[in-house]
């Protein structure tokens, strides 16, 4: 292969077959092209830009690359979701359940937090017991019993991606619609569900910042899942502000299980009740978006879902008493509390500068291998266009130390901008991308 | 150092400081930052281009990275020139001897054949004895006593720009106008004259195909010369035919030493003159360039030029017989002429498939490393606008075996283009850059 040749060739602006993709991302994989030669090419490919043909080559080429997971052995249907990352997105924690009950089977492989995102397998390990590197056939097992499971990414699926991205991240070419879209998609397809609903975070505390970004890259994944074979849509939810109200692990999973006992109505409530509405609408499960959504509401108020929670956290070796008593949850020893400077709207959130306040609290992680501390984080309590009066509590921060405590608060009042007359609140979902995604 | 941001910076078409690059480059060739992310940085610079200033802060970045010639101990003027590579060009046999006739002192360092054009190195080894392997201190002795010495490059001048060269060569981002200028200028600069003339090629035969490519390329070499306190000119010469009519090491030799002797009044004569004239007038040996060129002119006619070269030879370990005696120099056993098809016009001649042809009977090299064949090569016989008779030699081919010869004649024949009507002879000097550089 003329690895040069091919580097030349999207370097001049040219798109390359199929094949040609294919044997550039398992020759990279497999150690005969070398990563300077990767890394000029993607260089080359993120000012060049890929074809929507391109992204589905190297896609497919990163499937490839590794183990697909077989769910045949499941009655189904077989369902996954996907968010881009983005700040208190706790949705899987209680989009998972929803699934379950709503008679859907979800098998999801999950990640770590990194820079101001969370993961769900941090939050899911700060329940005391609870395990996530479990093989596959265990997971495939719990799965058939109760309906769900979530587990660790292993180097086993898509391994394509994994060496690619880590390239990626050191060489300028992460922020490439494609490139993120063969990457997300990737993995979602090598974990072999039928149905996959991608969650597209948007503004100031996801990845992509700008709602024309966004949506290409939702059009994209829709389009990779769909040329696989799967029935995909994609949500674009707002993350111009926390998605929740809690920023942390264990915080997190305690603000889930208000919600999957029906007892918050809220925006993490809304958006994982239209995923779980999307999901049931491609797998088949409910009749309209309408009808799924009624019975993910009602799978909430009626404590079906928070049942399906405790299945799903014994299941997995953690303690379920976590879920009627959350004191057994870790908890930071300080607590303080972030008041108003004057009386205002609050009128934009620095998502990001929140994610990044609660990371250096110890909730996230720098750089990958990092511990991250279970048990700090931040609560952060209005909404964009909210009128708080001065000196009224905006946020609580749970800290190890008074310093970070004061740092973290610092960084809070730094992340927000207030106005002196009403704002508009931004709309929790922008659009919805193939269908079939609830409401 | 924060790499990527640097990468991205360059991805994002931003200029950057010569600290930075400064930076980039030295820790490249120290080996802290890694050819993946030097090339994504390539990639990035080749699309989105380097100014006028970063290409100064690479050229001085690469100079740095080495040992740097010091000829502060000869009288000077010390003078260096420098071709982009093309096909039967020997002028470095023919302006050596007459730089030094003319007063100056030329310590020349210079490189090997690779694809289809050649190199000194190559051409002068043909001689029996002759040696270029030769410490810089016994050059510098040469010089001092003859005023001409010609060496090989070491990898302790610019050692950035052999790493650097050795990474675009297999990423596809070799033809920048940048890089390139920046590699040319960088080992001239540290080769440590005072006066330097490049003569940049352009058409067929030559790596740059359009005049207007060519154009700028010489103005950077020029600009960065400048900057570095060095007087600098270039000349943009034809190479849209092969300059001499020999095509190869031996054959070279031969037919600058007949050229050096008066008897060829020839382009290779021609621009040899006008190179040394250049050179003349930048180190302020003559008043001006027709005074330049008439005392280049009589050098040659006189043979004080041939005499300078039998000392050249004669220095550095060559059988010197073989200016007298061209049969002691290595010759192919077979000598086969190729003739014209018809009666026509030359129109066009692809220099680079002639400049291939000869390679492939030994004469070059595919890959470094290769040894070549000192004996093999090609005389090429007509001039793009001579008329030539059917059946009129066209080329000679010196070869090894008849396998090749045959070979070789088909290719020399594809190579060139006929009309039916008379057709203009291109120009030899397409244009000069710097002023001072002859006629």
């Amino acid at each position: 292969m003329d690895v040069a040749g091919v580097i030349a060739a999207k370097r001049d602006g040219r798109e390359l077959d199929a094949a040609t993709l294919r044997a550039l991302v398992l020759g990279f994989t497999g150690g005969e092209i070398p990563d300077y030669q990767m890394s000029a090419f993607l260089m080359a490919g993120y000012l060049r830009g890929f074809s929507a043909g391109e992204a589905s080559a190297l896609t497919q080429a990163m499937v490839e690359s590794g183990e697909r997971l077989d769910l045949s052995a499941l009655r189904g249907p077989t369902v996954d979701k996907h968010s881009t990352g983005g700040v208190a997105d706790g949705t899987t924690l209680i989009v998972a359940p929803l699934a379950a009950e709503l008679g859907m089977q979800l098998l999801k492989l999950s990640g770590r937090g990194l820079g101001h995102t969370g993961g769900t397998l941090d939050k899911l390990e700060s329940i005391p017991g609870m395990r996530t590197a479990l093989p596959v056939r265990e997971l495939l097992a719990q799965v058939d019993r109760i309906g769900l499971a979530v587990g660790a990414q292993t180097a086993e699926l898509a391994p394509a991606d994994g060496a690619l991205y880590a390239l990626r991240d050191v060489t300028a070419t992460v922020a490439n619609t494609a490139l993120i879209a063969s990457s997300v998609m990737s993995k979602k397809l090598a974990g072999g569900a039928s149905a996959i609903v991608i969650d597209v975070k948007v503004g100031s505390g996801a990845f992509m910042k700008e709602l024309a970004a966004a949506r290409e890259l939702a059009a994209l994944c829709v389009a990779l899942g769909r040329d696989a074979g799967r029935a995909t849509a994609a949500v674009l939810s707002d993350m111009s502000q926390p998605l929740g109200t809690m920023i942390g692990n264990a915080v997190e999973v305690r603000e889930a299980i208000e919600v999957l006992r029906g007892e918050r109505r809220t925006r993490l409530r809304e958006l994982s009740v239209a995923l779980a509405a999307g999901l049931a609408r491609l797998a088949g499960v409910a009749g309209d978006a309408g009808d799924g959504r009624a019975r993910a509401e009602r799978a909430l108020d009626s404590g079906a879902a928070l049942e399906r929670f405790r299945l799903f956290v014994e299941a997995q070796g953690g303690d379920p008493r976590v879920i009627d008593r959350p004191g057994l949850l870790p908890a930071a020893p300080l607590t303080r509390e972030v008041t108003a400077p004057r009386h205002a709207w609050l009128a934009a959130v620095d998502g990001e500068a929140l994610g990044m306040a609660a990371a250096r609290l110890g909730a996230g992680r720098q750089r990958k291998g990092d511990a991250v501390d279970p048990a700090t984080g931040i609560e952060f309590l209005p909404s964009v266009g909210d009128e708080v009066a001065g000196g009224a509590p905006v946020a609580r921060v749970f800290a190890r130390t008074e310093e970070q405590a004061r740092r973290a608060a610092g960084e809070i009042l730094g992340a927000l901008s207030w106005a002196g007359e009403p704002v508009s609140p931004p709309p929790l979902i922008h659009d919805r991308v193939g269908g079939g995604t609830g409401s």
